[in-house]
């Protein structure tokens, strides 16, 4: 793996990130929408496995290291202007969000309001502290 | 269509913006990314018709205004801590990239380099001036 060839096609912003989408490979759906910067995303193509940078917390964020839904990297894209990069995954435990939900866009709007749809695969409250 | 629910759980940035995900119905492909400020996704769920918020620009870009290829709207969705929204729409005209190609993530990285291995619509000599 030489990841030089990804990162220098990477358009960090001003803030050091890039837009990293993880898409379900096996089943297409978008599991959730996240941020890398340039040591996250070597960390993911080297580990493979998805890491990426919290801006609540500031660090690296091996995903699934409290949950243990990690996310395996089964490919790679980037578009275009190379500000978004898009990771096929396979999802660990099936739920890619810290709701319990297999998916963070769980909520579809139906015209007039917020209609809870998404697959629902544990109890956060028994997962997290 | 009531968009005042959907807007109230929107986090717009401190830019004014929120990520805008349009993702293809029929092939479930991811087609681009852009981002819409409040103005842009009370047009798009006006209209059913993609309005994104050009950064480059700073104006509203109704998608396909000059290519023809405008994309409307089936689903909308947003994830679980409201800063991305997640569109399914018709692609008309088969290309939402600017390139020609069909999707924007038509490069993928192989472990070395970036493949060029996406469809390719139309030649953008041909449609822009």
């Amino acid at each position: 793996m030489t990841p030089q060839t990804l990162i220098d096609e990477t358009q960090f912003g001003s803030d050091g990130l890039v837009l990293a989408i993880a898409k379900d490979a096996e089943e297409g759906d978008i599991l959730m929408v996240a941020h890398m910067n340039e040591e996250a995303l070597r960390a993911t193509l080297r580990s493979g496995t998805m890491t990426y940078w919290s801006r609540s917390r500031q660090q690296l964020w091996r995903k699934g290291e409290t949950s243990g839904h990690t996310q395996h990297v089964e490919e790679v894209r980037i578009d275009c202007d190379g500000d978004a990069l898009l990771f096929k995954v396979e999802q660990v435990g099936d739920a890619a969000c810290h709701t319990g939900h297999r998916s963070c866009f769980y909520r579809r709007f139906d015209g007039e309001g917020l209609v809870n749809d998404g697959e629902r695969v544990f109890d956060p409250d028994e997962v997290y502290d």
